[in-house]
């Protein structure tokens, strides 16, 4: 699966999270693009990259209840009608289309009666409505707020979550969060300080025997569930 | 009152819709300003105008569901945080936020099932947001629909209909609008070309007929409801 992330950020220089972000990356088949660093945005260039992503993920900083100003400008000059929709040709049907937003308000403000009044969900309706224009599975936001004030363990546990939303097959159910940490656990382990790898493989031999146990468990529930249906 | 209708439109030039709006506004008391013929935005002359107008217009086409760049970059640029809500000082409190908004589907595409799937209200609810934040009074929005498919009749409603939402006391009642007319009735027929005057001055004493006949009218349940409460 091949995975674009689309950052707009006016000054991501100074951004300490979008830094982050960006170490986190996974190693393979991530096309990683600043839109803000483009003087002039190379339309054909964009939709190539569109069109050869099987995820889009559109990554900013939550203003004013939108993305900033330089996703905007993408969306007005990249996605031209007869790209998205013209001919009854949809080249983006289908393509999963994800939103990483950073917001500087804890969860809670969020919603009806909280300090911004207004789910996220609601302030991203109209890039949701984009993607339903252009046929696109419309993957749950991925919402990071107030990175700052993350501790270390708060801060790894957000690189696992941030790959797994970029490669992790969907929807993020406990058979395709197994796949995931079992395609990924041995390279994770190696990338370990020499003093931990004992540590790490302990893990992956418990997560191993987990895996055995739930499918054994799986596997009575499923005689149960038959006897039942009898 | 002033109002300050500010546009966005990245090809203005090119738009009869917003020609024909120009051309529409009303003499006195209206300041407008194109957003994007400013090469750099003046942030202290942009919050100026903000202090001084009553009712702030913003009047812009839908694409891709919100506002074109240019008015989000005028968001993130002029709307600091100090400005709008810094040491609880609220300087655009009870002011009122219109949207004139133009959009090329009709009215019907903008509902659940419609073609568009979500209404003008959702595509809008980060404006609304910001309005809220500013605690400004937001007004109905203004829309517009498919212009260049309106005829004569309809475009000359269009005018009365938008010089009304730029400078007519809210909300739109009965009462506001009677006076809205009292007040720009007489003008409006001096314009009349020679021929019309005569015509004019009939629908003027007709409306003066009709509005004392309402308050006849309006007397008359008055003192039906008093009977009533007793």
């Amino acid at each position: 699966m091949n995975t674009l992330v689309l950052v707009s950020h006016p000054q991501i220089a100074d951004s300490g999270t979008q830094e982050f972000l960006k170490a986190s990356l996974p190693a393979e088949n991530i096309s990683w693009e600043h839109i803000e660093s483009q003087t002039v945005l190379d339309v054909a260039y964009e939709q190539a990259q569109l069109r050869q992503a099987d995820r889009i993920i559109l990554q900013f900083p939550l203003y004013w209840y939108a993305a900033p100003a330089g996703l905007k400008q993408w969306e007005d000059t990249v996605l031209t009608r007869s790209f998205v929709y013209g001919d009854h040709r949809y080249p983006l049907a289908g393509k999963e289309l994800g939103v990483v937003v950073t917001t500087g308000m804890p969860a809670e403000a969020f919603q009806r009666g909280g300090a911004e009044g207004l789910t996220l969900d609601a302030a991203l309706a109209p890039l949701a409505a984009v993607a339903q224009r252009a046929k696109m599975t419309w993957l749950p936001t991925f919402a990071i707020h107030q990175f700052s004030y993350l501790d270390e363990p708060a801060k790894l546990r957000l690189v696992i979550a941030y790959q797994r939303y970029l490669t992790q097959q969907q929807p993020d159910s406990l058979k395709n969060r197994q796949a995931w940490f079992s395609d990924h656990l041995a390279t994770m382990i190696a990338q370990l300080a020499e003093q931990d790898q004992s540590t790490g493989r302990l893990i992956e031999e418990a997560f191993k025997q987990k895996q055995t146990d739930l499918e054994t468990l799986q596997d009575t529930l499923a005689m149960i569930k038959e006897q039942e249906d009898d």
